[in-house]
């Protein structure tokens, strides 16, 4: 099924007009035609079968038909923290964590980061928009993510209170596995925060801060994961924990 | 830690030799020099740290210190078998499967397989080996997986009765959820055999051949995963369950 996004306030229409991006998408690429039916969602927890009733030069007109609750959603939030990684890993992480379910991507520079702060990195947000939302679509997500721009180490710090669980991949001897912690918390937590290191790992001393902060360090298991693959590695468990 | 593999034989010598593509990367890209102490394992459960004692034009002679057992591997032996995925995407699953610890991977044409049996796609077997390698390498493996060249799908399913556990990842509301399906083993599985199908899923006749041939059903969650991200998602959740 072929999905697609309208703002909530044009949801609400019996037709609704599929323009722009999506309009090229349906029409060129897809090459959907009249009678065609596609799924159409709110991008805030509704969604609905579509007639395409009319396809012009610059829109599609689509029927909606019930509308019905999306039940692709975690009954957590979960905001990724991902340190900014080389050349294109942090498309992979975007669309591996948009099919796992998370709501928020903060890419952050750390002390190891290989990429630093320029321009370059803060247009790539734009790309990183699409990617998530090409893999909402694809994965049926009834919200897509956001992806917010990059922030320093101090900033990610001071937005750790707004989680009530936050959980920090880290190679180490010393830190417990995420089944020990999950298994160790009293309250089923409603907002997640997953943060991971860049390609060098993260600095002692940055790790000491997010303790301090409240953050649990997990091991996720007997094998080094790239920076890349740890967090959908820890969201995929997590999922599976909860479920 | 730079890992290098070499022979089990070569690995009882007191001063191995690291040569061919090893010796480029350690001397070229790595620059290590004399004196810099490496990991070098056997490719079958042992490794020992080694120090670099003179670099040739053509090989590295390491002196290797105390042996012992590697601890990165799972207690059982996992195949992928994938359906042959379209562009690079066999790479990213090779690459991912290796981190979270596959021991074989197997590529196979099913009914709605994108890419047809080609030449070109039996070549691809040798670059895919490399990535292995290097995915390996550098999560540490003790063992490196195998890649075998692609098979068709009567050939998948005259291989399931080599495992003790046959898991297929399909989208449907009649699978029952991985965990659910662990749950319900009376036994720890010693060999496990992961089926992910093409783009286009598993046609249904496919599924039922698996059935009949042991494989149970499972759903990985609420959401559509890609066909090169549910693999790494069954992996790790398994791992996970059996941590």
């Amino acid at each position: 099924m072929n999905r697609f996004y309208v703002t909530p306030d044009v949801f609400e229409k019996e037709v609704v007009t599929i323009s722009g991006d999506d309009y090229k998408h349906l029409s060129k690429v897809l090459r959907l035609k009249e009678g065609e039916v596609i799924e159409v969602l709110n991008n805030n927890g509704l969604k609905a079968l579509g007639e395409i009733i009319q396809i012009g030069d610059d829109g599609a007109d689509v029927k909606l038909l019930e509308r019905e609750e999306v039940k692709t959603e975690n009954p957590y939030h979960v905001s990724l923290f991902q340190s900014y990684p080389k050349g294109s890993k942090l498309e992979t992480v975007c669309q591996k964590m948009t099919e796992n379910g998370v709501n928020t991507i903060i890419p952050f520079y750390s002390k190891r980061s290989v990429v630093k702060p320029s321009r370059k990195e803060f247009k790539k947000i734009d790309r990183l928009k699409k990617v998530v939302k090409s893999a909402g679509e694809q994965s049926g997500r009834g919200i897509i993510p956001t992806v917010e721009s990059p922030v320093d180490f101090k900033t990610v710090l001071s937005k750790l209170s707004d989680y009530d669980l936050v959980l920090v991949a880290y190679e180490s001897e010393t830190g417990q596995t995420l089944k020990k912690t999950l298994n160790s918390l009293k309250h089923k937590p409603e907002r997640i925060a997953i943060i991971i290191g860049p390609e060098g790992g993260f600095d002692p001393i940055e790790i000491e801060a997010l303790k301090q902060n409240g953050a649990e360090i997990v091991s996720l298991g007997k094998r080094i994961l790239r920076t890349e693959t740890a967090g959908m590695v820890l969201l995929s468990q997590l999922n599976f924990f909860y479920e």
